[in-house]
């Protein structure tokens, strides 16, 4: 892992340079598979399925037999810890209701503000090794509370046509109406025009591989919203000498064995701290089962010394990473002053895999600098905010005449028009 | 004006189809616009100047004595007339802001998100023959209560190489930081990769013609966020026999005099009002000066009668209107049922040019189908949700052994790892 000293302000940006993705090679494949799935519906599905995923499938939809067999292949201690996630995860999403907004700006002119879910939403879930059965709790628990009514999950089978049976319990367990044995861009190409089985949706949350991620953006020219542009993840933690350099080191790793295009970096203002890490790295590094995943990504990844935390600071607001980790003594400073990240970890006993799983937060966040302009997932993901107004005749005798000149001199007279028209109809009365 | 009595449900999709618009043949133009200038900045951005908009310029930034000097050349009554929609609109956005949330989720697991406003903005504004300062109204007011700091403004120059004076006049009372004479591709352009005068920005609002849709698009491949994706504007007015056919026929025309590929609709129960409104539209669209646009629209747009009100419902939300306005008996029907619609205009007297002006209703909505999953714009827009957690050594043993087994299932051993090594230093003291 690469150490930098002091690095100046215009060396910035190609030290926190992110590892970049090209996809463009794979966009043909994934509008061929669009362009059968509009056409043909379930039976591309299905061929695909069997191209893809090796698999011949007769049924897409789970049926209530397969998801009570689910249930019984996941241990009693799993089910537990998935239940103590989601406690958390409501309690965290539900305090995020807001109340409709309501203002009498003029006497007569009432407007408000009123959120109305999203109503039908697709959730993709990778399969493989790693079943991601966590990011069905922060996505299908926000849908729930928001009251979204059709909520759909797609995730790979198995060369046996099955689901992992973690995937199927989260999934029955945080409320997912339909679940789909359906993966990669076939999946993502059924939700967005739906087939004979699968209903179309108006939004698509959820990670992927490349080929989700390109089939995602392609959904995007289909009038479907998706949750946010993707990138690999990433971590930055800050840290001074009140920091344990075996949990940043640990912490580090969590985000590294993600994929090998996963970046950590470490800012710190304590040179003895940036060896002990680096030493701790390498300890840790060594036993992990996915170290190969891991040493990969700590070769894309910084440990920079900076003099000062107000210059750390300048330099962590200018990289805006996803998950960030605040190691220090006078956390406020980080806390208070943070104005580009997706989600802030503060102090020795708050690793990121605590907000990856369990502790209420979301975990589907802004990467690659997202954090500038997006917020990760939360209630208002699956919202729409519509505005009402009712106006009296009072109401628009007061803001008439101010209509009718803007309008006028944005050069629409029937906007005008149709003020006009109101207005004398009271002057008649 | 093409009325349809009781379609039946399969022909819904396509009777509200709405018009397509592609725009594949000016991806290359924009693409070559963008390379130039990301590589060469404002040497580029007044190349095109020149080319598009046929004016040289020495300095793409408003000087201060322009901007006072515009102040000068717009009438004291529009003046009034905008401040008082600046009032109303202020009013309302700012009712929009929200608390920090913060939950413990578990005894020593505090939660909390927080809203940060997104740090540079950029608004569009299209110049011509339709200054829109309305808009400036609608995006500049909400990034200033968010507190965003810089709000860049570009505006194409005329060929005497001034914007409109309502713009700047607009622009500068509602606290734009900085204003281009820069238009179309090149403003996009300019604001996604920052030039020597442009800021870079974050995230970029505002409408404008197909070059400008099209650069959005493209600026989004540039990590910049943008307001939502264009279409052509839409109004469906549901009415039965106590709307007054006048006023319902303005309110039509005044959608479609925004451009030939507007369309509206009017749904409703009563087949005098259908008959009514379709003489009334004859009659007012002939002394309208856009008539020649507005005629077009009109072609695009249908009179649709049905026999119930849960019909008309089902109908509309389907079709998601980008504005819709509510002139019936029973409001409280379509009020409380409707689940797809930009804004919503209710009753007699509130005309939609009240949203689009002075109510304090945002006008920057999802059209084409959008209103089923976006927003408009509204506070939020201007701010990123972020969150945040502190656990405490009891919050970690309590929610710790859950990660673990989580963690481990979904073969993530490092982030079960960063657990691990807290709890067992836990247990050592």
């Amino acid at each position: 892992m690469k150490t930098i000293y002091n690095p100046s302000k215009d060396t910035w940006s190609e030290i926190l340079e992110r590892p970049t993705q090209t996809f463009e090679a794979i966009e043909d494949t994934v509008k061929n598979v669009f362009k059968a799935i509009k056409s043909e519906g379930d039976v591309a599905i299905k061929k695909y399925t069997k191209q893809f995923d090796r698999v011949e499938l007769d049924k897409l939809q789970l049926t209530d037999n397969e998801i009570s067999e689910a249930q019984h292949l996941v241990s009693e201690e799993l089910k537990e810890a998935i239940q103590l996630a989601k406690a958390n995860i409501e309690k965290f999403h539900a305090a995020q209701k807001t109340d409709p907004v309501q203002v009498e700006t003029t006497a007569g002119v009432v407007c408000w503000q009123e959120k109305k879910p999203i109503q039908k939403v697709g959730l993709y879930i990778p399969g493989g090794t790693a079943p991601l059965f966590s990011t069905i709790l922060m996505l299908a628990i926000p849908a729930n509370i928001a009251g979204c009514k059709e909520i759909v999950l797609c995730s790979p089978p198995n060369t046996e046509g099955k689901i992992h049976p973690a995937i199927v319990y989260t999934g029955n367990l945080c409320g997912v109406t339909k679940i789909f044995k359906v993966g990669g861009i076939q999946a993502i190409a059924g939700m967005t025009f739906g087939t004979e089985s699968i209903p179309q949706v108006y939004k698509i949350f959820g990670p992927g591989n490349q080929f989700v991620t390109v089939a995602k953006q392609v959904a995007t020219q289909y009038n479907v919203a998706i949750d946010m542009p993707a990138g690999p993840s990433e971590l930055l933690v800050v840290a001074d000498d009140s920091a344990d350099a075996a949990f940043v080191a640990s912490d580090l790793l969590s985000q590294a064995e993600h994929g090998k295009d996963s970046q950590v970096i470490l800012v710190t203002t304590s040179k003895k701290l940036a060896t002990d890490v680096a030493k701790e790295i390498e300890s840790q590094l060594a036993v992990l089962p996915r170290r190969d995943i891991a040493k990969e990504a700590i070769k894309n990844s910084k440990l920079i010394y900076v003099d000062s935390d107000t210059e750390a600071l300048a330099l962590i607001n200018e990289y805006g990473p996803e998950h960030f980790i605040v190691c220090v003594e006078d956390e406020d400073f980080y806390v208070s002053n943070i104005e580009n990240a997706g989600s802030v970890f503060i102090g020795n006993y708050t690793p990121e895999s605590a907000g990856d799983y369990a502790s209420g937060t979301n975990h589907t966040l802004p990467t690659n600098g997202y954090a500038k302009q997006y917020s990760g997932v939360h209630l208002d993901s699956f919202y729409k905010a519509m505005t009402f107004q009712k106006i009296s005749k009072s109401g628009i005798q007061a803001i008439g005449n101010a209509i009718e000149l803007m309008a006028a001199a944005e050069g629409l007279e029937a906007h005008k028009n149709a003020v006009t028209l109101r207005l004398k109809s009271l002057k008649n009365n």
